[in-house]
């Protein structure tokens, strides 16, 4: 079962949130805003885009402005920091941040990069840290913080989003969001791409490569799950009624 | 003579200039940006709004958002600090920023505010170093001292501008900028304040003490200050050709 262990969100147009949970899983979303997730405890898969990552406890990942991902849990528990960040609040000091893709996480075990993992834990902790303590000039701190972080994010290696292939359009998004919507109301009738496919007016053949390549799943594989996650969900609910 | 040490600015739509310079005298002026001035050598007066300042060596002064002011030397040669920053910047954090006027300067000298003090004068060196160095990772050093010294101003003691008699408005710029273009326009020949408070649809009475209020100074100081210095520049120009 996801529970939530703490919630901590400032109000208003604050531009950093900071969450820590446990996931059973997440399904596969997208947001304007940035993310890093650190593993607390324990190990966790993380989907961003086509690829799948093994997070280690210590481990970080950043997931940039609208990148599809998702977690789910492994055979262990875990405890999850998530730090979101409206990019927009970089953006005096970074015109270009969002027209950026950086591929920032902790993998690399060289001693050039320990330093830096290092200080984006250390950042992560003190902007959580600052957000629920909210102590007479947290705001400064925080701000403060935000731009260390992105000091160290920038260190990584990034690249221009219209360089890349995979790269996401609003275009893209819209379209992923149309179909996730469409599977979700008719999940409890059989569905095929082909249908899918005459909705948005694509080809059968470019439609699984859409899908595969922006959610990094097949639509039979993204049918299943999505399925028996909402069986789950009713088996739960009845057992309530 | 006014001679400029050093210029430092970054390109584009950085939120923060830097400058280290000499003055003679800066005319009244006013700018959408806040400022911190702080003198590095030597003495030097400063008028804000209606008050009069002598600022020694190491002392500091914040002007807020289209603060009237003026800058003129004393006997002594001068070196000032002069940062600059877009308000804009600090949205994110500080959403009513620029509904504050804050009263931060280093004349008070108890044990309670001095390392405030020193603080600041550290976040401004720090800044104006990085801004004239450039080196790896400015940027986000540079956004992280503008939220730490924010953190400061903000501890010292503010004043939401509706609540203050003389706050001035955007209408009140825009006459004030009508009245110094007219004045420029007209220095040549005789100029009475009835002559521009015709032009402005405003009472001798009035006008007389709008000028003095936003101003700081009487139209007749104004107005020979203002001579005086056309005609230094007439002269220096003469010497020139």
């Amino acid at each position: 079962m996801t529970y939530y262990y703490e919630f901590v969100y400032p109000e208003g147009e604050f531009p950093v949130k900071a969450k820590i949970h446990s996931v059973d899983e997440i399904e596969l979303h997208w947001h304007k805003q940035v993310e890093f997730i650190l593993v607390l405890e324990g190990t966790v898969n993380i989907r961003l885009g086509q690829k799948k990552y093994l997070l280690q406890t210590g481990d970080f990942i950043f997931v940039n402005s609208n990148e599809v991902h998702n977690t789910f849990k492994t055979e262990e528990q875990n405890l999850l920091l998530a730090v979101q960040i409206n990019p927009a609040f970089y953006a005096f000091i970074y015109p270009n941040f969002t027209d950026f893709y950086f591929d920032c996480n902790s993998f690399g075990q060289n001693d050039a990069v320990l330093h830096r993992h290092a200080n984006i834990r250390k950042y992560l902790a003190r902007i959580s840290w600052e957000i629920s303590r909210r102590q007479t000039g947290f705001r400064s701190r925080i701000g403060s913080y935000l731009f260390l972080l992105a000091g160290e994010l920038i260190a990584f290696p990034f690249y221009n989003k219209a360089d890349l292939d995979n790269a996401i359009s609003d275009e893209d998004l819209n379209r992923l969001q149309r179909i996730t919507n469409y599977i979700e109301q008719h999940l409890h009738r059989k569905l095929t791409l082909q249908e899918i496919g005459e909705e948005e007016h694509l080809s059968y053949y470019y439609l699984s490569h859409f899908i595969k390549d922006k959610m990094g799943i097949s639509f039979q594989e993204y049918l299943k799950k999505t399925r028996m996650q909402r069986a789950v969900e009713l088996l739960l609910s009845s057992e309530k009624a």
